[in-house]
């Protein structure tokens, strides 16, 4: 009877050590890559104080998401958990920092996909929830649906729960003064043309209007992916214009067969170009590498006359971060845990 | 002198009859293929006349759109007075005839698609624009955007001269019995469960809530591709919840290298699926023919759970209009000018 006890022990403790052993096998690599908007960026008019700050907020988002990663979560926690803090901090176009409406008011864009299912939420034009990002998990999770907009969406957040706050808590002075800015070269350009009171083509005066988008795309332990992607769209963007952010295929997109997407830039380029599946696409159907998959959809918005960069993350673990601006806030922690954030080509 | 002047002439007429002839050899087959939604449409529960009334309506939508593809009009302009007179016929779930939201209104979405260009323009949440597929070109041509939503998209057509009406305008009768039926059956349901109280899922109770969508493909004498889509949605839709059709990529996508595609069904999976764009994709990236296209892409939304069809249709003139549903309204006029309607399988 003992002796049968102790094989008994003996075979639980050698099932127990396979069972570690197994999981430790099974656990792969986890990798975050992040992205705070493309653009015009030049290291001359970037002061060093500003520059610190920028790579200490891009630090900050990515050791939170990698925390997640590293204690087992979810790629989609993970992307989710990193977004939140790039839409807290407000050197960043998305939640607290949003740019300016033409009618003076922060409207915001947000979307989620999870590779695994390929389940996805997106708001737009949402003008009171802290966090988009995590309204869009919400429509993902909590509804039967895809996309929701405006007010309706606002309801739906109250509803699930989110932290709603005044449409004040994402002004920023800067980003008031740009606002200010463009609608003074707004004016100046109404005046040389009538294009507006006609009204013909809406013009984008300052290119750099558009940038500013963040974002952020993970691989976990379990081989899940998860692309995430949030915005304040345009300074002085009119008429409910929404851009590629909240547009699955377009903005965000995450398949764990493939890849998770998420770009910034000119945001009608890339609905035009569905720039996040087509790098999907291309990798599915081609047979392409996920670098070479970025370049392609990189430079198809390139050769229409469009701009910005997208971050990219295949099921192996592989990132690729192109873009044809002159910079784009980005950073990595790759598989062996180094971490590494970058503004300039 | 008089023998020169009849040289000239004649060189003048060789000329002329050598331009007519090229003319005639350039102009190649214009194909026009329309949807009128797909669901549940059993002949059983039809009656002879509301057939008669269902084939008589894509026939005039038909003749309307081929009128203009016959006399030499663009197929962008072909997709839009087509769709135009089905958004004016009641009996479709887009414009007059719109399905009623949760809170009794019509909330409208569309989009169109040039396949030359591949320019594109979608509205999303207006609810007095007496045509949305309008306001959706007179964004992708009046406008510097691609997508706008909600008061501002309404705003926005209005100073772009489309035609504004009384949101009762689009109220039909049927439509708000509709309305009233699901609102007893998700009340019904909500005294079983308290999903809605918590909030939990947004039931999907009557499948057949999310059909009705409407839609236009064409191919001009001068070879361009145009799409072009719009809806109401699905009755008792809430929170601003917004479908497939103004997706640039899911319900509606052209490109004059491959295919235009218009989408119809339940708009969460053809967002997920990309599925527009992807019909594209297995096109120019696996040489799949539009007919094996367009049946991968329902099959993948069927796979998910989703259902629906689609129409599409290639640079060459080949067409396809898979569906997984009992029916779907849909109607062509082929190279040959021969027109046919169907409804049923």
């Amino acid at each position: 009877m003992k002796r049968g006890f102790c094989y008994l022990l003996l075979a639980c403790c050698l099932t127990m050590c396979w069972n570690v052993v197994a999981a430790q096998k099974k656990a792969g690599p986890y990798v975050l890559v992040i992205h705070g908007g493309a653009g015009t960026i030049l290291k001359k008019n970037m002061s060093p104080e500003m520059e610190e700050a920028y790579k200490a907020s891009l630090k900050r988002a990515l050791e939170k998401g990698y925390g997640v990663l590293k204690n087992g979560g979810s790629s989609l926690d993970a992307v989710e958990a990193t977004v939140r803090v790039l839409e807290d901090d407000s050197l960043f176009n998305a939640g607290k920092g949003a740019v300016f409406t033409h009618e003076g008011r922060n409207e915001m864009d947000a979307a989620i996909m999870n590779g695994k299912t390929r389940a996805a939420g997106a708001v737009a034009g949402v003008t009171v929830i802290k966090n988009p990002i995590s309204a869009a998990r919400a429509v993902m999770e909590k509804s039967e649906h895809v996309m929701m907009i405006g007010p309706g969406a606002e309801k739906f957040a109250k509803e699930a729960g989110l932290e709603i706050v005044d449409p004040s808590y994402f002004r920023t002075e800067s980003r008031w003064k740009s606002l200010q800015k463009a609608l003074k070269e707004d004016s100046l350009a109404s005046a040389r043309s009538n294009a507006y009171t006609n009204p013909g083509k809406l013009g984008i005066i300052n290119k750099d209007n558009k940038f500013g988008t963040v974002g952020a795309v993970a691989l976990d332990k379990q081989g899940n992916l998860a692309a995430a992607t949030s915005t304040g769209g345009m300074t002085n963007k009119k008429y409910g214009r929404v851009g590629d952010s909240p547009v699955i295929g377009a903005g965000t997109y995450a398949n764990n067969n493939t890849v998770a997407v998420s770009c910034t830039g000119w945001g009608e380029y890339y609905i035009r170009n569905v720039v996040a599946y087509d790098l999907s696409a291309l990798m599915e159907y081609k047979g392409l590498s996920v670098q070479d998959a970025g370049k392609t959809v990189i430079k198809k918005v390139g050769d229409m006359g469009g701009d910005g960069g997208l971050i990219a993350l295949d099921k192996n673990g592989n990132m690729a971060m192109p873009f044809n601006t002159e910079g784009m806030y980005r950073g990595t922690v790759t598989k062996d845990g180094k971490m590494e954030v970058l503004i300039y080509k």
